[in-house]
């Protein structure tokens, strides 16, 4: 029983590296890069998204896709903050984004009009580590309120992912958390992460990861 | 191919179920309350049980099982509040502990002197809501750092729990939580959800909890 599960399992990844390949090929040919967001329900991808349209919706044409197991609360949310329309993905139970789901809202995303694409996964840091969407590169987001040993504890997320955010920084008075301990530990689950820190919420810290994506939408338009 | 999984998972969940009966059987034999406690990662179930440990360790005999992806961070941070082996489950990628697994915890355990079994989940709010460990109940945290709204993001959990804790409330004149409308979404989602309020770090609002345990041993051994 356990090989055949694992059999399976393995054929239905197959076929989701297949559609995130063709994912990939589609957004390189219209120079558009897209992160992953990943997270712990409660770290504040959502907020992250939130403050990120307000600050660069301006200024580039970003496009959004939102999965959740059973509502589409975040998309609500993100609709808020932006013209273009939020692909709300319901999962169903799903504890992560395939790269079906992905495909499937790009059809509906006209490419040549975008500058950026993000993805907010569904809040869990297990699942999405297993799961490529076609990406640029996978985010990881964990809190101040969290814990420190995040990265130890999951450490295929933060190995699958470039860049890791820690939110909430602006509670780091109230809470129990070492940011040494954190970084350390980050470091050593993977020594290639670089770090972000940023208070979403009240939009403090944030700068540096405005200008990362501004960055990523200008190298890969080739300005 | 997706009929195959359904059906894969189907028979897998259905001898889980099996298992899981039979575990319900044993700590019924020797009058053994069980909770299955669920969460996302760093909402506070290592902590609480910490408190737990040291508040009720000396007046009953508590075992203890932790599941964990890929460490044994908790049962270790664990094992410095009781004199009792913490048994370590390591999944190896799995994001939910099974009734297997806890079967073979059991044989380790010798449930004619033990008085009441916390089980501390994976780090995940969604898989382990499927899966029945034989517990008495699933107890479901969330923490004031969270958002209001994760009885309604992921509401399978909170219905298949009959207790919720909602941690952190220390932390409430620092977050941005309604902790009226987090009571209100509990409810909507599951009427019949008795709620506790912690601070499991700092020690305060904790007497409900260990009350809560006390009566469920006196209970179950019929004293």
């Amino acid at each position: 029983m356990t090989v055949r599960t694992i059999d399976l399992r393995e054929s239905v990844m197959a076929r989701n590296d297949e559609l995130a390949a063709e994912v990939r090929t589609r957004l390189s040919r219209h120079s558009v890069p897209a992160f992953n967001l990943v997270s712990s329900p409660g770290s504040g991808k959502t907020v992250l998204l939130e403050r990120t349209l307000e600050n660069l919706g301006d200024k580039f044409s970003i496009g959004v896709v939102t999965g959740d197991v059973q509502t589409q609360n975040d998309a609500d949310r993100l609709a808020q903050y932006t013209d273009k329309l939020v692909h709300a993905v319901v999962t169903g139970g799903a504890c992560h984004l395939d790269a079906r789901q992905i495909t499937t809202a790009l059809n509906e995303i006209d490419l040549s009009k975008t500058d950026l694409l993000l993805i907010e996964n569904v809040g869990n840091l297990i699942c999405p580590a297993s799961w490529d969407l076609g990406e640029t590169a996978k985010v990881v987001l964990f809190s101040t309120t969290e814990g420190e040993d995040k990265p130890v504890k999951y450490p295929k997320v933060f190995r699958e992912s470039k860049y890791a955010v820690l939110n909430k920084v602006d509670l780091l008075p109230h809470v129990n958390f070492d940011v040494d301990k954190a970084v350390s530990y980050a470091r050593q689950t993977n020594p290639d992460l670089r770090l972000f820190f940023t208070s979403a919420l009240t939009g403090l810290w944030m700068d540096e990861w405005y200008s990362f994506l501004t960055t990523a939408v200008t190298e890969a338009q080739g300005k």
